[in-house]
């Protein structure tokens, strides 16, 4: 039997505040989008560049809801070729680090939504470096 | 600046009943695992068939724990090749269908700690068949 990945489905209450997390700050592109009239609802699917097979799902409902987190989804990872300018971007966009990258390896910030978002170095961790190095963890991830 | 999506992280509290749900019944494999004795929790990398580079972490922590589910994680979707097959085989498991293929589409199941899977029929629609079609929903997903 065939199988395949497609998505992961995360819901959003502020469908611009997500955009500019997911992809100004985090790097990922929208790659569809489907405007349910009847249902009130919208569907925006996010992969990362040249990659477009491994998707998030974001669904915004237009009536307004907040959503809050449970701890049986864990995090959405994603590989990045320099952790330090990613987290560097992401600072600069006003984005918490909640799990700064003092190892040169791993990283961890939330959406606005509060899904924990996994950054990893690919290859070999990058030598410890500040203002890294020295930065505190910030709450939950 | 490079991106590449890994995996969605997962946590459970059975490792023995979710491998049974993500491998057995849903059709994943496992491509990797680590037992972390110090920190005392276990990860396993699950992938559909062939397609290891997008991923499903299970985070097993030793120390028992239960893990609630919240909104703002939707679901996993799959695409499958035969979706009434797909649902058989996870009945045939005792897996409940939350929402059944009536329209020969689109199922939704969830794993032991209540993550939603959704499964999705490649290219169009089957023609709808008893006994998906008047098969009622059962509770969320």
């Amino acid at each position: 039997m065939s199988l395949k990945y497609l998505h992961t489905m995360v819901r959003v209450t502020d469908i611009d505040a997500s955009l500019d997390f997911y992809c100004n700050k985090l790097g990922l592109e929208e790659v569809h989008r489907i405007d349910a009239e009847t249902g009130r609802f919208t569907l925006v699917f996010l992969s990362a560049p040249g990659d477009p097979h491994a998707q998030i799902e974001l669904t915004h409902n237009w009536d307004p809801k907040t959503y809050e987190g449970g701890r049986n989804f864990g995090h959405l990872a994603y590989q990045v070729d320099d952790i330090y300018a990613a987290c560097q971007r992401l600072i600069d966009g006003g984005v918490t680090i909640h799990r700064p990258p003092r190892d040169g390896r791993m990283a961890f910030v939330r959406s606005p939504d509060e899904i924990s978002v996994e950054l990893l170095q690919v290859g070999d961790a990058l030598p410890p470096k500040e203002p890294w190095a020295s930065m505190p963890n910030v709450g939950m991830w």
